[in-house]
């Protein structure tokens, strides 16, 4: 007999949807199309062979221990390692604020489960990552998107949203900021902003989440300080990982923030997967400990560099007029907006016959916003990939605005 | 200023509670202590020198696919080799049935998350899984002990209290069984009480949660079917995983179920981590495929039987009359009962002093039963520490026994 199977899921269950993104990867994986969709780092920048003797090092030195269960807060070596790294961004931070965490997409899910009650109100970019809506909404948030302009979240847009939900007696729960290379706005939060924000934040009192996860892949320019580095009270929580600076594949990040809010983080992380892969953590150790990470990652800022010039240089060749683009001095991703009338869904459906890909804009808007807007990702593409895809975008586009008239 | 942080978190938050398990590891994780507490495999059983050859071999056939993101669902050939395991066990399912998970936990703690609304009802032993309880607790699941005799789970009181829900107009989500050499008690469940748990799931239209870690791990005696083998309607979910019969630290399971069940868990599962790491799901496919696999599991077997066997003949010589103890036929753990009068939370914190450590039972109660109850783990302590173990355990209850008067 047929089991009746819809009735039986949860309330957040109800509040999830597949990621467009994911779905679309599938799409944008036939071998012939050229994918500036994903989020991909380049497999040029993986460190294959290094690993390779890392790995075997690993098992040598600490055989069945790497292969054992281990504390859910994580290897304290790595933790060690990782908060050097950060005492050099001018984080002061313990080992009672670190946690390991199986990359920043669990510190997005841990952060929605252990404030998110349902009607609650988190704060976000218009646009923001996708997986943070995704997170929070599932626990039933309301997410309020404070536009952008050329610096990021508009400040003024924020303080009158604080202020109504404040008249209104309520107040958000955090406020979600993608300081660095913002994904998918590309657009870095000059130091003014970061150090406003965080006034809002005492002001309003409120907690702000911090989630950097391009932030040293500088190409150029001065790096801003970490929001956390500028948090005086305690109020900003950060999520850190691996995925972009090192390899995705070991979904190896990490969550500093207050002692407290950490404590209900590992407990989050207890139910959620008891520990992160100890071998993985101590092979991430190694690697930072071998030297050859700061190398790799100088190699990867240097390949990402090239691969945004020649995007950018790309754009000022083939885009009609009406196109415009964010020139981002870091990260995977520029943000593109169409001239106001572009549907950038439609368009989506016509590159992928021309064998093109991207994101349509709109998943990032909590408010539906962003229609003529698009992601593109520079890092994954080849070059050759890169400038093929930008001739066979500018074209879609080009026809578009003929067929518009 | 000291920031506030106790009334920012959400209910699900509230509910958490450190595991007292793991809390307990930390503490009897001193080197002289013997500990019987935590549910740990054996290093002996990890297969160290052949994941060296492996995991070179992975990184040299696959290279950078192995580091880069993966789809939610799982490396392909790793659930075919799955799927091909579960037909042996007379389980029908195909791709869209089976999803990999980062180890049984996270599959606990997505059926949780896409079931259970706070209030619901989940059926469950009495005792049971702590990791299962406090997941389900976390979402405001409202648990159900169903006491155990000789052969597990009293069919008779599942049966009135699923009789008393629905005269309440209500009913349970589902029932959480562990089957095989059940985690806490060690009692496998008999064929014919399969049978009949699914015939009142089909009776009273509840799900069926099958949670089965230890079931490969089988020292004598015939296995009995797999629950799922035995559902014709779709209501079983399983839950498995390679931290018993390959390696804990790999966090790598597998959720099979309803496609429709499945797809939630896919969609829950790229909120919660996107992926489970690549590599690792290659490695183990790459060990499945080498033939390794089934000798070291073995080796295993064999490994886990002396041990218990010693423990047995242990107890059979040390321990004082009024002292009983499940003989499992399989798994890592055995129950023991002590005299009703007798604390096991008390007699702990003497072991502790005395060198020796286990879990007391009421934590595995959801009704605050069993506080005469402990767990002993077999598979962990070595052979000489398993024998010295047991003689100050015997000890310990002796003198309990002896102030008792």
């Amino acid at each position: 007999m047929a089991l009746s199977v819809n009735n039986r899921f949860s309330r957040i269950a109800g509040n999830m949807k597949r990621s467009a993104i994911r779905e679309l990867l599938k799409l944008t994986q036939q071998p012939d199309i050229i994918s500036f969709a994903g989020g991909l780092p380049s497999p040029e920048s993986f460190p294959v062979e290094d690993l390779q003797e890392i790995m075997v090092q690993v098992l040598k030195e600490h055989g069945a221990e790497a292969l054992q269960y281990g504390t859910t807060e994580g290897d304290v070596h790595l933790r060690e390692l990782l908060l050097e790294r950060m005492r050099k961004e001018g984080v002061q931070a313990g080992m009672e604020n670190l946690v390991i965490s199986t990359a920043s997409q669990q510190g997005l899910d841990l952060m929605g489960k252990i404030f998110l009650d349902p009607g609650d109100v988190v704060i976000c970019g218009s646009p923001s990552y996708l997986g943070g809506i995704s997170a929070f909404s599932a626990y039933g948030a309301r997410l309020t998107g404070i536009p952008f302009d050329d610096q990021g979240m508009r400040l003024d847009e924020l303080y009158s949203v604080l202020k109504e939900l404040k008249d209104e007696g309520r107040k958000a729960k955090f406020i979600y900021v993608i300081p660095d290379f913002q994904n998918p706005a590309g657009i870095t939060l000059p130091e003014a902003r970061r150090r406003r924000i965080l006034e809002l934040a005492e002001e309003f009192d409120l907690l702000v989440l911090e989630d950097s996860p391009y932030r040293e892949i500088r190409f150029e320019g001065q790096p801003q300080p970490m929001m956390k580095a500028l948090d005086t009270s305690g109020r900003v929580i950060t999520l850190g990982t691996f995925s972009k600076i090192f390899v995705p594949g070991f979904r190896l990040g990490w969550v500093i923030g207050h002692e407290k809010i950490i404590e209900k983080f590992v407990m989050a992380k207890q139910t959620a997967d008891l520990c992160t892969p100890v071998f993985l953590q101590k092979v991430a150790a190694a690697y930072l400990d071998s030297g050859h990470f700061e190398k790799n990652l100088a190699r990867t800022v240097d390949l990402y560099r090239e691969k945004r010039d020649l995007m950018l240089e790309g754009f000022r060749k083939h885009m009609p007029e009406g196109v415009t683009w964010t020139e981002p001095e870091g990260g995977l991703f520029l943000f593109m907006t169409l001239p106001s009338w572009m549907n950038a869904e439609k368009l989506l459906r016509e590159a992928i016959v021309h064998k093109v890909a991207f994101v349509a804009g709109n998943v990032f808007f909590a408010d539906n916003g962003g229609k003529n807007t698009i992601r593109i990702n520079f890092s994954y593409a080849s070059k050759e990939e890169n400038k093929e895809g930008v001739e066979r975008l500018a074209e879609v586009i080009r026809g578009e605005m003929k067929n518009h008239g």
